[in-house]
């Protein structure tokens, strides 16, 4: 047989960067190139108790087919709770459970683009939104970030000048994987920009509840009172991954349509994991659960920023962050970005080189991404000692003298 | 805002039929339209001892991130057990799990067509899947359907004569809606037919696993040694669909692809399902499990075929079938079909028109859909009474004598 893929299959090139990871989970190898939860993060006791509960009491309940919208508990509860706590979600908006917020970014991009319409997207930004937004073949137009957040008068250019725009996609907190979070002023003046050239704004919030430092700032949902926004919600973090349970809020013209495309896609979202959801906000003391997750967190990116400051200093520098998980570190002119990231992972330490996160992967960037969440406290200093040392090798300078 | 979905957005038209059952899930509606499996069916109390395990021994594995693929035993077990049962499988495929059948459905049409391109597919046939082509622009192309599966001239004229087409879709087993088995010479003529033609099979098999009379057939990719059929396999009716768990077994080359999409569309499939299923499947009796589900099938079919004697003859006819859950049932001419549908409907009594089947919804149909998994005994009768007198009231016939 002769395989004719279509052409959207066809247009999605081999990453050079998959090559360079394909070793990143083998044995001995640490982990600082995932964006996996701590394993302590996962409430497991409570999964447990919830689970063995509703398999023995309502089993029908989490085995038979559900509704594509999401179970009605979890909608309703999520859609209280981010209006109260969050200020997110309007009367006129609608709530879809999803599996993973990455069904998100799918939906509202197969409800939106047809081949070759533009999505406007923060530059560096998440690689897997990005193949997402790629695999419907949307034009990427990238707008450089800035220290607090994407560059407005950037922003502001691309929304003038480029074609079919279908959205602006931002990650506001702790930004993956600049670890940047938007000023509170940048998330107002984003709001009216795309508001007022009637170009959707498609807010992923993943880490908004994993700060650990400073203060929350309200999210750019928040401002919406014109059914400009859909905002992606997501429990891989704060609950569990494997789960693949996220969540949608936004216009309920625009999520209508995403739940007709989620009908043709996987019908519903697994149902035992949202019961287990929505039982683990209401039954336990969900913001505990969040407060002990950012000490865990906070406690780690200490560990990371000790190492960092000890073995990269003075020769690399990273951004600053208040959560989330992944530092956004840089490497000075002249030493070979692609090419330390290669000879590190030889020597077992994984980072991401930051040319995964371009619109454009062939494009210049000196940055790599170190993940803090996923590796033990003595693989972190382990691996930002060989990073620093090979770093030193590679700008041809002495190891310092380290007490 | 102003919303400015992509065309194929727009192409979706609402649905006449949508409108005809938005209240078959209200109380005291008999649920003849649904696709439940039988609330007994489920083997809940295995599911309850193995998650509980699971939860108890190895949280993280249960809970943490995975791989796109799916959970490796599970894979590896798949493709023995199908390779083994069924013949299904070769050197040169691969496997994945997909969330549910139906993501297999999608991620096919993602990896094959472009805008515009042919399905061919069986008229009528399910409408989940043919609202999946449907979302992707496919040209939907239907090949009647005779009492012993498609119709082979039809298929041959359809294969020469349409432009661009990816692939034909086909439920061999106990088709959904029409109840029919494809007849060994018809699999073996289909395979060559398409595989001649360059055109993929796409063998959608649910119900294989309940047959509840009659011997079992090979199935189409049984016959494929030369990498045209992609196999859609699914726990939903075999172990429980609020899970969504599905599997596809095809080309490598084509496989391939269809990981790539499901990583842009959820990453993974939900992995506490996954790893359910595996050990559900190995560590207790599944044949066991699967004769008992055909007992109870066998037994609810034999309820609905009493009833159909009793209440049916000889105004409405219907479809011999040997397995799944569905039978096909024919009003006469002269009954309004859609008339009957919904005035059925007010009796509380709701099954599914012939025409949400079919490729072109307008298009001409005397027949309707009952399920008989979901609803209870009594319910069955009850229905098909309500049924037969309103056919009886419609055809202006009196009621016959019932001793």
């Amino acid at each position: 047989m002769d395989y004719n893929f279509s052409e959207r299959v066809k247009s999605l090139k081999p990453s050079a960067i998959r090559e360079i990871l394909k070793n990143s989970s083998a044995p001995g190898v640490i982990p600082l190139s995932a964006g996996n939860p701590a394993p302590d993060a996962f409430p497991y006791e409570a999964i447990e108790a919830i689970s063995q509960r509703l398999l023995a009491d309502t089993p029908i309940e989490a085995l038979q087919y559900s509704v594509t919208e999401g179970y009605q508990p979890l909608r309703e509860h999520l859609r209280a709770y981010m209006a109260q706590k969050h200020h997110v979600g309007a009367e006129e908006d609608e709530i879809l459970i999803t599996s993973g917020a990455q069904q998100v970014m799918d939906l509202l991009t197969k409800t939106l683009l047809n081949e070759g319409d533009t999505v406007l997207c923060e530059a560096p930004s998440f690689i897997g939104s990005l193949n997402t937004f790629r695999s419907y073949r949307a034009k990427l137009c990238g707008v450089p970030m800035e220290a607090d957040g994407v560059s407005v008068q950037a922003l502001e250019r691309a929304l003038e000048t480029e074609a079919n725009i279908k959205y602006f996609y931002t990650i506001p907190n702790f930004q993956n994987p600049s670890g940047v979070t938007m000023s509170l002023e940048k998330r107002q003046r984003v709001y009216e920009l795309c508001r007022d050239h009637n170009v959707l704004i498609l807010e992923d919030n993943p880490y908004g509840d994993l700060r650990f430092a400073g203060e929350d700032l309200p999210s750019i949902k928040s401002f919406d009172g014109e059914g400009a926004v859909v905002y992606a919600g997501s429990f891989s973090k704060v609950v569990s991954p494997g789960m693949r349970v996220g969540y949608a809020i936004g216009p309920r013209e625009v999520v209508q349509k995403m739940v007709v495309c989620k009908q043709g896609e996987d019908v519903h979202s697994n149902i035992w994991a949202q019961i287990v959801c929505h039982r683990f906000m209401t039954e336990y003391d969900y913001e505990a659960h969040l407060e002990r997750l950012r000490g865990i967190y906070r406690r780690k990116a200490g560990v990371l920023q000790e190492a960092m400051e000890r073995y990269f200093r003075p020769l690399v520098s990273w951004s600053p962050f208040e959560g989330g998980l992944f530092a956004w570190c840089t490497l000075p002119e002249g030493v070979d970005m692609l090419d330390f990231v290669k000879r590190a992972a030889e020597r077992k330490a994984c980072v991401v080189p930051g040319t995964a996160f371009l619109t454009d992967e062939s494009g210049a960037c000196q940055s790599f991404r170190v993940n803090f969440s996923t590796p033990t406290d003595e693989q972190l200093r382990e691996g930002i000692r060989i990073l620093g040392e090979l770093a030193r090798e590679m700008a041809g300078q002495p190891a310092p003298r380290i007490s």
